[in-house]
């Protein structure tokens, strides 16, 4: 297919490349040029601008959050003005950035006004799973429109989920996924606070536990960094944790769903922030319980690896 | 070797079966006689009284709480008094509930004083992880007393964690992996409630989420339960999950350390129970997000088995 | 002084009917025209738009919230475009409404790049307080420009406190005293449950209550609601607490201050707008915790009442 | 009256100050019996033991906790042990300590087998309002025995409320009352962090605050402790607050109502102990928002004070 990219940071230049080793016919922007040359060195082209890469018959987008987005999609310059609209040949944009239910639904609404397909389709998955095209991914649209980017999500992923017709909800399923995942992180940095303060040692409890209850990756990796209390260089900013459990409560909050659990996670992440913590992990936060319990984790850390 | 057993609910008959399969020569009591047939018609001979059941090297309890345990520990007629003390014959209590970290403190004390070994070796797994002696059992106490038990251990379990040298740890682990599964439990309670207000089936979204991040069987079992809003019979039932989560915040009090998420939980429980959840399982509390967002889980649980 | 006045709801009106009692020269202007009526009718002159408003030394505006004022104050046909601006009759806006700390700070701006002045100027009473001029007002802004605002302020109210030279400081002071009002609602809420479960009289117990450690009438006012149950017609309808405790979080997300119990409140806000609490007032979240304990409180006011 | 009086600290050696002011004849006891010597200057007679104190026709217990309570009360050297029991001189037990609702039901059950009184009167008031016969008194029990007391209850405070029939109803008010204070403290801490963060004085805001909405004298002096990070020496210490959450917590998991308020507090008082505050006035939870935003108080009051 002919597809344009927007958006080359880690997830999006990974995804990118496996777009172009599918065989795909790729034209790449991204505000800043240089980060385009390793694709464009396997074949890719360069866009100019927004406009250039959307003359394909779908067009990508993978950006930080719902400000990037919006200036990318919406006015004169944008993806809406410029993609291919109406009859057969409808141009698709999908959406692949982890962004709000709002924008989400202002897209939406754009594109079909404009005659043009919308599909959102953000990911599970690290850059690691990016580069190994293991993404799962989570696709939200109509049918026919889902369908036709069949091709891109098999080069990018390892499976893809058809959630619903509506594409906001695939944005609100990966926003609760990082509910879920920042519940994980609380609650594991509750309970090593309170078994480390009692003196077990944290690696043996963390070995015990996803030897026993919860054999997932997810309780491996974030109960390690936890246990270690190693939380820089961030894979995932506290920052991007902070915007997406922000994007969670409002979406509970337009659907008037009471989430106590995301207002607990919210007030950890206002804390760490306010401490100091932009640059850490949003594993971080696990740190915090240890911290009300006076304990001091990163003396710890330092003791464990002298 | 020569065990004595005593409390014969759904888990303790189970273990006590795997015993009797093992070639031990066991001797169980139940304070409800009946209980202990099927075993005495394999081969399992029937105590008096606890006394009678402290003859052996060990003496197991499986009891459903704190004062269950005390009940048959303490005492004139308790296993302290009667248990072998001194000595390279000093007979070894192995306590197997969930207790709290208080009582095994006390306990351990006490069999100290009188000579006696003691271990605290709670369980995780259901009944029928109990029948297929797939326990997973977190052992603490000192090593020469928990070396002399791993016969006893090989025949109920697939695994045996050896936590700590003091017995009371062991109980604090089983209370910390209580309170991971209940703040499993409420997240994925607020996240389906947040999903399902939005329109997404809750069954499609859990088979999403156990396909990619989550693949542990505990939140398909769990996240199987919200989503069909089916609480009754309980596998583990709302009383005995609040008592754990209570456990969980007296230990953390103990060692002062605070734990704002098991507070949410309590008072989760503390809601159910008094809306009328005694007879549901623990997992019920996952429902009650849904409730504060107007939904009714129960009517959408008939639509779904009508 | 000659004053235009914007915005003539049950707060408003009663404020703008003081200004003309203290022999201002005024103009007043409201969306549905027929609001004006009363004031003409005692000598305001009624203007035809937004700009007529802005003819004199000042323009007040007292609205609903963010959207009206910022409606009302930018754009081209809005005050900032048509107030006197710069030189020694600079023109000053006082933005009375109850707005966020975000629109405060953009709004200053503006009027600063215009060459006008602006006083943010929130109060504190309902509208009996509004009439009777007793309200107390909570000002900022530059010295010369509140000091400008004096003659206005004394016959509105019965205080007036210069909080800051930031006009936005006061917003976020009025901000932080409803986030007091909805803390006290929620205290009491929870321990109203609590005596009546236990039979105690809730009337008794407030009167114990507001006789003794608790005597400011706010104690007495909300208390006996929540005694009552008695949440309709709201006086300050529930959407509006809501706005509130949001503005609140928001200003504390700007500053990176955590409140957990101001979060605590947004979720008791959600939960009452959930189960059909729009039209209830603000003290109605103060009935959840006993709700939440099993009892029907409305059961208890009809019997009350019968 | 001929009254026996257990306990002298702070508070009981105010108010037996007072009883031989009133012309009662005293009898005091206390564990450590050099603090009965002021008392016994002014005409009090000094008990030998607690048997001895209860020879009147009531004995007043005011003690720190449930331990010293039921020590002093329980046993055969205790207050039910040697207080006259039935017939028309039955004496009676006055408890007028801070203790647990299931405490005061265990107490009221014990003295009704016994023939005797009993009456729950804890008071609410600082050790200045003790002196100054100012204190409130929440008095609960069978009308006859509360009327009995009058002359009592007269001698100690300036109003008396007969809140019920049932001796612990007014335990469970007195904890409520301390639990409407700390829902005050925590309040006032978060509102002062969120304004102190944005650069507002915080004795301007109090001073606001206390003269408009909040008129109480709590919001003046918990105001004024926070608003100066002024905690040491405690008035109110931080440990006592704790134990009085605790008890209203428990009260409320018996009573089956959850309160979430409460909850958080608990946990900002297993902080504040968990770092040390063990030597604070309990208002000492105030400091932990502001703590949380990354502020330093101390430094605050340090540079105030300078």
């Amino acid at each position: 297919m002919k597809i344009g990219f927007i958006g080359l940071g880690h997830m999006g230049s990974a995804m990118a490349m496996n777009l172009l080793k599918a065989g795909h016919e790729l034209t790449v922007y991204n505000r800043t040029p240089g980060k385009a040359e390793a694709l464009i060195s396997q074949g890719a082209r360069a866009a100019a601008n927004v406009a250039d890469a959307c003359r394909g018959e779908a067009v990508i987008t993978m950006l930080a959050d719902d400000a990037a987005v919006a200036g990318v999609v919406l006015g004169s310059e944008g993806v809406i003005a410029h993609l291919h609209g109406g009859g057969a040949r409808a141009g698709i944009h999908i959406s692949m950035s982890t962004i709000s239910v709002a924008l989400s639904e202002k897209l939406a609404a754009a594109h079909a006004k404009a005659g043009q397909g919308f599909v959102a389709a953000p990911v599970f998955g690290r850059p690691e799973a990016a580069a190994a095209a293991k993404l799962f991914i989570v696709a939200a649209g109509q049918p026919d429109a889902v369908g036709a980017c069949e091709p891109i999500f098999q080069a990018l992923g390892q499976r893809t989920f058809h959630i619903s017709d509506k594409p906001h909800a695939a944005n609100l399923v990966k926003l609760s996924g990082n509910f879920l995942l920042a519940s994980l992180i609380e609650a594991l940095g509750e309970a090593m606070a309170l078994v480390g303060k009692a003196g077990i040692d944290r690696h043996e409890y963390l070995d015990l536990l996803t030897s026993t209850l919860f054999p997932a990756p997810v309780y491996k990796m974030y109960g390690g960094l936890i246990a270690d209390a190693h939380f820089e260089p961030p894979a995932f900013a506290a920052p991007l944790g902070f915007k997406d459990i922000r994007l969670t409560l409002a979406a509970a909050e337009g659907l008037r769903v009471p989430m106590p659990l995301a207002s607990l996670l919210h007030d950890r992440f206002v804390r760490l922030l306010a401490q100091g913590g932009d640059k850490q992990d949003w594993s971080g936060i696990g740190q915090l319980a240890a911290q009300d319990a006076g304990e001091n984790l990163f003396a710890h850390q330092a003791s464990q690896h002298a």
